[in-house]
């Protein structure tokens, strides 16, 4: 094991009918006039922006709104967002969404908490932060983790970069869970959010030198709840307690519990590779990670085998009688494929609906190895002619 | 399951050395003139003090020192610790020690922050805290979680009475976790430190209507790991590795993770019974747990029986085959109480060296009645009557 950091202060209230304490956890926190920031029209249309507004108002709390964020969040929402906040003396952030939408209101906090400097830096890691302005979230998708997570993604729509910056500084205040404002989300969306959250945590478990075992019985525990419940609510997409089961581990997949005494925190190479796909062709991040991960699984785990042979028996469920250590690690890696498959997700890019050329892939392995400056992995230690052939597997 | 909140704010920083980090965090955490508060003279002899001043000077941090905290921290030593931080103007504590050095230390920050009203209040319900000051802490006892948790306890030595008061203000602001510095514990105090650590989770996992099933895995996970472990420390008790477990469990243990969705945050009969033993006998906390919790066990599983059937099968490994369900419960049981004679715990009251009188019983049993109010339990609702029967099958 390996020393290690956590913390995670955000206060979390779950369960049904939180949303409505959004003004007491807005003033509890000390915002007095709030940018209540969404995505697309679901969130106005069920009436929840509007029972969120009633929340403030009833706490004598200002707000100006601003909906639009899209899946992958554009810097130029950012940007918008900004100005907006500036214009309305914003001191509070509240993130009506999923991942999306929180990050998305991450980086307008970086960016009002240092004006003189464009918050795009911090994506390129040109520098880092200097504070950022308070963020809460009432959760509407089951996936990032964002809600109580240093992490935060944009995409650069111009240059076609997604890029992520972590910082503990931007963890939110709160984050407002309510499971039952998933049950209108499609299959797809939910399956994606599934696979995004069993990722989070497959990330960290895949590296070299082991974590506690506590933190393994945490992280299969994990997995094997997530892919229960994401089958049941494929058959099932209305039934609360699953949806409980998995906006709970999305939080838990995210906020560092999952890695503690990994190695620099985990693997993180198929979440890159993923950032690249997502910046070029606009995929559904939880569905491009079912895309990529299985070639990345059976290009690294030769050297990453007993971490391997664990997964497939504590959480695939894999029958090792008769079997070498490597067959067991390609049954454990079939079997994630046939769970993908059952809930409807891809195992490769063409199932994904991408077809990158030679040119693209040779591209997205260049801005991985950029993101990355040069080489990523705790599995396996990689660099970007790996990157392409990971990419030419998962055709 | 039932809606829950969860806050865990304390930035835990984890492994070996960490101790020397002791000046930055207090500095990250605003404290200028600090309160040391220790225990007996081990911390002192090992180093520890000195090392942890060091870090302090080196920060430029003022600092004054109190030692000599008992286990079952008196009230006493608060009110001690309150005049001497109010003559040194400090405006920090940071504890050095296990449990019952945080909870001291706790207890005097309640104290700081609200110097017109006697603290005891606090203890006796009469009123609710209206701040604390800052609290960090340097862990070296696995065992209670107060380095995690919102709660304090403290034994008014004069009345015999061990209070709970419990708290989110007072959740630390950082832990030091250096799972060496625990290598040197005599074995009994390790083992009844893995007691505790089992009994915080299980008193969350003992509860009618459920919690969520992620919860549970968690649960269960951490059982097995701290069995498994105290087992190793009972043999080799400078296993890093191993204490590591330990260490990060306790913390888990009690910081909420393993009670999600659990009704009322779960039952708490035992704690409470054991700190009236505690109270009027001294003794330590995880073997007073140990003695009390077969004879509660007994006398609650069959109002409670799907969960106690699930912690047979999915905890102690239980054998269901040809068992009733009451045999499965009472197989689990048994196991438990095996487990305790394995690592030198107690399994009722005599082996833990007291043997109450039948009205020191009734006392004890009166003083748990309005600690509580007048009944407790989630997993079965008990009352005055029911502690009385409970001590005198635990004799």
């Amino acid at each position: 094991m390996f020393n290690f950091n956590y913390y995670t202060p955000t206060q979390v209230v779950f369960g049904r009918d939180t949303e409505l304490e959004a003004g007491r956890l807005v003033k509890k926190y000390g915002g007095t006039s709030v940018l209540v920031h969404y995505g697309g029209r679901s969130a106005k249309r069920s009436g929840l922006i509007d029972r969120v507004k009633k929340a403030l108002e009833d706490e004598g709390i200002q707000y100006c709104e601003l909906g639009g964020v899209v899946p992958n969040p554009h810097l130029g929402k950012v940007r918008e967002g900004v100005e907006l906040a500036k214009a309305n003396g914003v001191d509070f952030i509240l993130a009506v969404g999923g991942g999306s939408v929180i990050d998305s209101s991450k980086a307008i906090a970086y960016a009002l908490a240092d004006l003189d400097h464009d918050v795009w830096e911090l994506f390129a890691h040109t520098r880092s932060a200097v504070g950022c302005l308070p963020v809460g979230s009432v959760l509407t998708i089951a996936a990032a983790g964002s809600e109580m997570s240093a992490s935060c993604v944009i995409t650069n729509e111009e240059t076609g970069e997604k890029r992520a910056y972590d910082d503990d500084i931007v963890r939110p205040k709160f984050a407002i869970m309510n499971p039952a404002l998933t049950v209108t989300l499609p299959d797809y969306q939910t399956q994606a959010g599934c696979t995004d959250i069993m990722m989070h945590t497959m990330e960290r478990y895949f590296n070299q030198g082991g974590t506690l075992e506590l933190t393994d019985e945490i992280a299969e525990g994990l997995l094997r709840t997530v892919m229960k419940y994401a089958k049941i609510l494929h058959e099932d997409p209305s039934n609360y307690d699953a949806r409980a089961e998995i906006m709970w581990a999305g939080s838990l997949a995210h906020n560092d519990l999952t890695g503690c005494g990994a190695a620099s925190g985990g693997d993180w190479t198929s979440h890159m590779l993923e950032h690249e796909m997502g910046g070029m062709f606009d995929v559904t991040h939880g569905a491009g990670l079912a895309a990529i991960w299985p070639s990345w699984a059976r290009y690294v785990y030769k050297d990453c085998m007993d971490r391997f042979v664990q997964f497939a028996v504590n959480v695939m469920g894999v029958d090792v009688g008769g079997r070498t250590p490597e067959g067991i690690c390609e049954a454990g890696i079939a079997a994630m494929e046939n769970f993908y498959r059952s809930i409807g997700m891809p195992t490769n890019m063409k199932e994904l609906g991408i077809e990158p050329t030679d040119e693209q892939i040779r591209a997205m392995a260049a801005g991985a190895a950029r993101a990355c400056g040069g080489s990523r992995g705790t599995a396996k230690l990689l660099f970007e002619e790996d990157f392409v052939k990971i990419y030419e597997n998962a055709r």
